[in-house]
């Protein structure tokens, strides 16, 4: 398969939630006019995005909803589920631990690590709080395949070198941090300030005009 | 001023944050190549990308950390601060509220609603949960310049109409969903299942190399 590039690989999850939306509605096939209305993207775009991975429409037909969404989902790696562990249960951990979303998408939470001798024991959604000490531990005995980073900046580098040591493949970041992983390893960052900020700067620019 | 693309402007706050992190260190100039290796950028790039706004840099001096430093912060237009209200109070809700970061920077939540009598007037940072019903006085009465939802997807368009309605000009968007506003007020998302459903992409391909 062809390199694909990140703007591309991006809007896959906006189509598949397109695509969920219009099962959830029982509309059963779609031209690409009709979900370039939807999405807001071009038609010719929809189809160049698609066609990445093969042919999914059909001339005068359109396309299939059911059979793209679940395409779609296998593209995504959405047709198999992930052992996740969640390091730093603060406030945007529980949130994220608690996140509907994510337990229904197939990534389930088996572990939540915190160093706050506080927290370690409490529990979120049945699972107890563990000591950050033990996660090596843990992520070896799981076979742990994404750790989900809510942590402070500082000690967030440490805890994504220390999941890389031991296997993880994925680390979904919401650590204010840039982190250094071995080849191999994918982070996915959200990063709230930046988000934040550029919502400020659009505004501000809005403002000016 | 040229009209700057999404992608160097996405690219702003990531500076701006490396800068905050050098002062904190107390370095006090530094080079673009000293700049890229922090980044990931190519000297080059941040060259370009900060040409756009002036030319900041001095041929064979480099930066001047603070000086960068308080000209980023008011092209985001963080050298002000802002009026926010927040929508939803549910997990993720509760940990925006509660996100330190979203202060520190200026944005001063002032007002929480949700529909759920059971949450309405419970506590949050010291703010009495309100009735959703009671948002567009509020966001009136204290000139709200900002709205931030995290709302579930149904209902995250109807807050969004209200907001704009009542001349919130920026939101900030959790929900599962792209907004639909007039001209003029300006979105940006947080959606968490896309990042998600990125990495699981990535994942994928990685495994498969």
């Amino acid at each position: 398969m062809k390199k694909v590039s990140m703007a591309v690989i991006r809007r896959l999850p906006k189509y598949f939630r397109y695509l969920s939306e219009l099962l959830e509605n029982d509309i059963r096939r779609i031209s690409s006019k009709e979900l370039s209305r939807l999405t807001g993207f071009t038609a010719s775009q929809i189809r160049q995005d698609l066609n990445n991975f093969g042919g999914f429409g059909q001339q005068g037909y359109g396309y299939n909803v059911e059979g793209l969404h679940v395409e779609l989902g296998k593209i995504l790696g959405l047709n198999k589920s992930y052992k996740t562990v969640l390091i730093g249960a603060g406030n945007l951990g529980q949130a994220i631990a608690n996140y509907k979303g994510f337990e229904d998408a197939g990534f389930n939470l088996l572990g939540i690590f915190d160093k706050n001798p506080k927290m370690i024991g409490l529990r979120i959604k049945d699972i107890e709080i563990g000591d950050v000490d033990d996660l090596e531990e843990f992520v070896k005995e799981n076979d742990i395949e994404i750790g989900i980073i809510c942590t402070p900046k500082y000690g967030s580098q440490d805890i994504a070198d220390r999941l890389a040591k031991c296997g993880v493949k994925g680390i979904w970041n919401f650590a204010p941090a840039d982190l250094k992983v071995p080849e191999g390893v994918t982070v996915e960052n959200v990063h709230l300030n930046e988000s934040l900020f550029t919502l400020s700067y659009l505004l501000k620019q809005n403002a000016e005009k």
